[in-house]
């Protein structure tokens, strides 16, 4: 059995204690955006529940013109209003940067890829520098817009101003 | 009392509770790349646990540059190989188009955006679509990819083939 078949199984037993539809635009307005890391399950970790916020996700959480797509189709679209950043500790893109990135996609595949990895070393600075992308970017609809930092650790998030 | 407070209020009550941590390499060596849309708590409507898969989202779950970024750093530094899509019904990326789109940004904002929406009318046919391109990256370590439509109105995934 793959892991895909686990996940259909399990999504089985989701629908039979399903809590019923929602409308389509997020009743707490907010959008949040987070790193991909597999250990911050982000409805429980903030208190959300099903129908409350849009949930993007990227690796490291970084402000991509992916990440601008969704936020915009989010706000003019979907009518969220606030955006809240998840990044954490323990992250994958501290290990390496982004010369080192494609170097070992470039040896591993003979492929190198036509993006910027996106790697950074210090956390607290790719919060601040994700928040100040998206308060200068002029076609959002709202740039309130606040940064944490969540330790893989402990489960606490850190704000950071 | 702003949305951001009220999360950070309730992470107290997550991080009393905190499962303890994990390796960063997801455990179950799967990522998932699915819709932002308020409705889809992914971890328990896929049986997920703490520190099991990556998960990407954005507007659509579409296969975007981000897309492919995330999920090279997935593979070649964090060792997944399978990919799921998670796309879903009612979605908000079906009620425009993507001039449309850029037309009511430019209009309300005065700034037309520089990337495409990247909306989409059929469903599966976009789930199919986002598997091709999956499937024709030289740069990704694994292909194994499969995708799936999640019905908001009942909860239950259904596999697109």
């Amino acid at each position: 059995m793959t892991e895909i078949d686990r996940m259909l199984e399990a999504n089985t037993q989701w629908a039979e204690r399903f809590p019923g539809s929602r409308p389509v635009a997020p009743a707490r307005k907010v959008a949040v955006v987070a790193c991909m890391d597999s250990r911050m399950p982000l409805f429980p970790l903030l208190g959300l529940e099903v129908g409350d916020a849009h949930v993007i996700r990227n690796a490291g959480g970084v402000v991509t013109d992916d990440t601008l797509r969704s936020l915009t189709i989010s706000q003019h679209l979907l009518g969220t209003r606030e955006v809240v950043l998840v990044h954490h500790t323990d992250c994958g893109m501290q290990k390496t940067d982004d010369q080192g990135l494609a170097d070992l996609v470039e040896e591993t595949t003979g492929h190198r890829p036509p993006w910027t990895g996106r790697t950074f070393t210090d956390l607290d600075a790719d919060v601040r520098e994700s928040m100040e992308i998206l308060r200068g970017t002029p076609y959002l609809l709202s740039h309130e817009v606040r940064g944490t930092v969540y330790d893989v650790a402990t489960g606490q998030l850190r704000e950071i101003v």
